[in-house]
């Protein structure tokens, strides 16, 4: 990669920023907040890192449906009956965010972390089933950005933004895709006669399912424009070590791409620990509660594991900033095999244990370790600091929710350049969290009052009056709304409000 | 300190496990869990630590209602507005146990930490409140017993154990005491207009407390054996900068032990973070949150932080155990003076929320840095631990709780040598806990159901039927009663129930 063209491009980026100054930004950006003295820290430290060294490995890890605090370092691990002693080793070597938010179930998080923009936007607004086969389209994802700066990039795992030939990671800016391409739910529920024995016994049920023409139930490969290659039919062996094998093309990849003179991105997916988990060869009983969850979790933390040793093999973790996290708070109609959020709610909810999810930073040598930061964080902005990081251009015809955060993670005690998040679910407007205050526009009550809680078994939306707000540091488990001490911070919630909702208006007229 | 005397303690201990093996423990002792390999390597570990320093300086840091989710470390710290650095650190340096246990009330853990006996043996079953003076009769506490074998004792800070002569620290085994006897808000609640006005306002109210003899409002001083002398009075601003003053006299203690030839016990024993909370001088507005309880939890921290440079500066750091807790779960019903668990419940109750506290034991050099453990710890066991520790015999005159940790605490990835917890609510037998399986008598239940939750305002006992039981691991709120899927436990509940509710029987029988 020439130094030559990554200089131009931190140039441009000088010169955006002094053009901006520090009261606006680009209109099709969500405004972020300036530290000065911290911006100019951090692109000091990344620009003599590019000098040095080339544009940064990218790494991002999702795993499917991890609890907030499943992880020890985020209180759970041990506690909860599965130590994750990779997971907390990243935390500890890195930045460990507290205030990190997902949307509240998986597509809509996966499509917005690589498109920077809200599923209100991208129109993913829930996960597609069986035989759905839309995806992403006129968006433009992270991997297309990165491409175009000289990146090699590879998808695998878990896909879930579209089974259709077009929606494909290779279609959509990744040079090769090694997975499957829905939930792993998709591929086992329908024939595991324990889980699901209404449809699993049914002959017609299962035949329909086999001969769907627009389910792939086979795990794929493919390289950019190319049409996939079938490679195994997903039954349930199959599926309990899915993750295992494709963890194994990503210690291939990492180690392949050691041997190039290119930055790389890689965004590996796990297809764990999403209900129903299996347990891989070799894992069942392995952590201390014995329960297939557990396993996976103890699963998951041992491949994150063999990212980091593959890194450190092939001399490039000083090189690659890792970012591990998850797409969406627990889910908990499946319970046992649900995970743990010390918050209310659960998955596909907009209280804070729908959509507070782990988030780890870690590039030793740059990001300071050790830290701990309670910023606000949407995955949205992995989208436009990872371009950042890559030297990429954000393109200017479409709203970009995600805020550039290079600083906040480059900086030594860096802070957050988000102001706001906005919390959606489906396409309501829900939620909004201002510093430690979140107020309300709707909330999440589950079906039941009588039975096993959760929210994926229907639900229903309840508007809110009033003020119904919560400061998240004193009442973190969103117990005891407080909107009457709260109210003297109204007039500035309804402001960013309007200011938020405004971007759809000015969208809709430029696309007119 | 004589190496001689401590050798032969070291040949009585082992004598007295070889004696009673692994099958049974001596009658007037809760039986403990044997670990053959893992005792035999702490028992080395600790003899040539004795024969290379003599006996261990052992501190106890004790925190008042702070909660299990406060401490950085426990999944709060920066992400509930009160960063914890040094609670932290001490974490990072020693063993952090995620399952140690208190009881639900202040009074009754700290006399059950002092004498290894549960409060239905010690009689302690709630806190005094003002003018009420009783306290510890006929028992021996920790400081006796460390005092027997040569140690230094200094208790300062809360005591909340009698405020009567007899009952003061400097008569139970203390060398010297410096701090105040009740709860702090025995010192304000009744002149604090803002938080009690139908007392604060009300002359005679005030007048009858002020003129209680038996209600001593003063900070006090005292030497073993000794009146004790009053130093200042308790008001408003005293008690703001009480744990201050109080961390002033333990650092000096520290410093000046630094110089003696014998070891010494440090019991200190925090008033904040009990409601209410003022801030000490230059700790308004120190937490994110910028709210008494949070500035309270970042003052404890910074004096937790004191501890560890006084015991550094004066070289001692080595040859000291230093042991952080809380003495029950976060208090609920004066939030937003109140801290957080990610559990179920609150101060005075059962559920997990009200029992289960941060534990951290560290002592560079002998016990491994960096573990965390979900090994069972019950507040009883620091007792019989410490005082193994310091080369001590328990007397047997009385059932003793507390089980020996030694082992657990030393060992390189030491197992609990604790099989169960009990948990009760006054004297009344609510749970038990086996690895992570918990199982319910009796239920607290908060009184309003419409109103701000909390147990301390009112609240009922509720009788369980059927197998009331949670797996911890699973279900860490305590949300889904899984008994059907427990009772195969059933018979080694029932059977641990009866071993321990026939203690009592033992005692009447042996105390006739």
């Amino acid at each position: 990669m020439s130094c030559w063209f990554d200089r131009v491009v931190r140039d441009v980026i000088a010169l955006v920023l002094l053009t901006v100054g520090a009261a606006s930004a680009a209109d099709h950006m969500e405004p972020r907040l300036f530290h000065p003295g911290q911006d100019e820290a951090a692109q000091e430290k990344l620009t003599s890192f590019v000098e040095a060294n080339g544009r940064p490995n990218i790494v991002i890890l999702l795993v499917d449906d991890l609890g907030y605090g499943d992880p020890g370092v985020y209180g759970g691990g041990e506690a909860v009956g599965a130590a994750t002693p990779n997971i907390d080793r990243l935390a500890h070597e890195g930045l460990r965010l507290t205030s990190a938010y997902s949307q509240p179930t998986c597509t809509p998080t996966r499509a917005t972390l690589l498109t920077g923009r809200l599923p209100v936007r991208h129109g993913l607004l829930r996960p597609p089933q069986i035989g759905e086969t839309g995806g992403l389209m006129g968006e433009t994802t992270l991997a297309e950005l990165l491409s175009k700066t000289g990146y090699h990039t590879a998808a695998v795992g878990k896909w879930h933004l579209g089974e259709g030939p077009n929606y494909q990671p290779q279609r959509n800016g990744f040079d090769e895709y090694y997975g499957f391409l829905g939930s792993v739910k998709n591929y086992t529920e329908w024939r595991d006669e324990r889980i699901n024995p209404a449809f699993a016994n049914d002959p017609e049920v299962v035949r329909n399912i086999e001969n769907d023409p627009n389910f792939i139930r086979s795990l794929i490969r493919a390289k950019r424009d190319q049409p996939h290659e079938e490679l195994y039919e997903l039954d349930i062996p199959a599926v309990a070590n899915v993750d295992v094998d494709c963890m194994r093309y990503s210690v291939d990849f990492i180690e392949r791409m050691a041997k190039e003179d290119k930055p790389w991105f890689l965004y590996h997916s796990f297809g764990k620990v999403h209900y129903d988990n299996y347990a891989a060869d070799g894992f069942r009983g392995s952590s201390s509660a014995k329960t297939p969850y557990k396993d996976a979790v103890v699963e998951v933390d041992t491949l994150v594991g063999r990212v980091l040793d593959a890194l450190e093999k092939s001399g490039q973790t000083g090189e690659t900033l890792v970012f591990f996290t998850s797409d969406n708070g627990p889910e908990e109609d499946t319970w046992p095999d649900a995970g743990h959020t010390p918050f209310r709610g659960a998955k596909s909810t907009t209280w804070e244990g729908g959509v507070r999810v782990p988030g780890i930073a870690t590039w030793p040598g740059v990001i300071q370790p050790g830290r701990v930061s309670d910023g606000l964080f949407d995955l949205a902005d992995l989208f436009t600091t990872c371009a950042a990081l890559g030297g990429a251009v954000i393109p200017d015809q479409r709203y970009i929710d995600g805020i550039d955060q290079t600083s906040f993670l480059l900086s030594d005690d860096g802070l957050s350049n988000r102001e706001a998040v906005y919390y959606y679910m489906g396409n309501t407007f829900s939620a909004m969290r201002v510093g430690p205050f979140k107020f309300h526009r709707y909330i999440a009550e589950a079906s039941s009052r009588d039975g096993i809680p959760g929210f994926l078994n229907g639900a229903t939306l309840q508007k809110t009056f009033g003020v119904y707000a919560f400061n998240l540091y004193l009442d973190p488990k969103e117990r005891r709304p407080n909107g009457i001490r709260t109210a003297i911070q109204l007039k500035r919630f309804v402001s960013l409000e309007t200011r938020h909702l405004k971007t759809f208006k000015e969208e809709i007229s430029s696309a007119e």
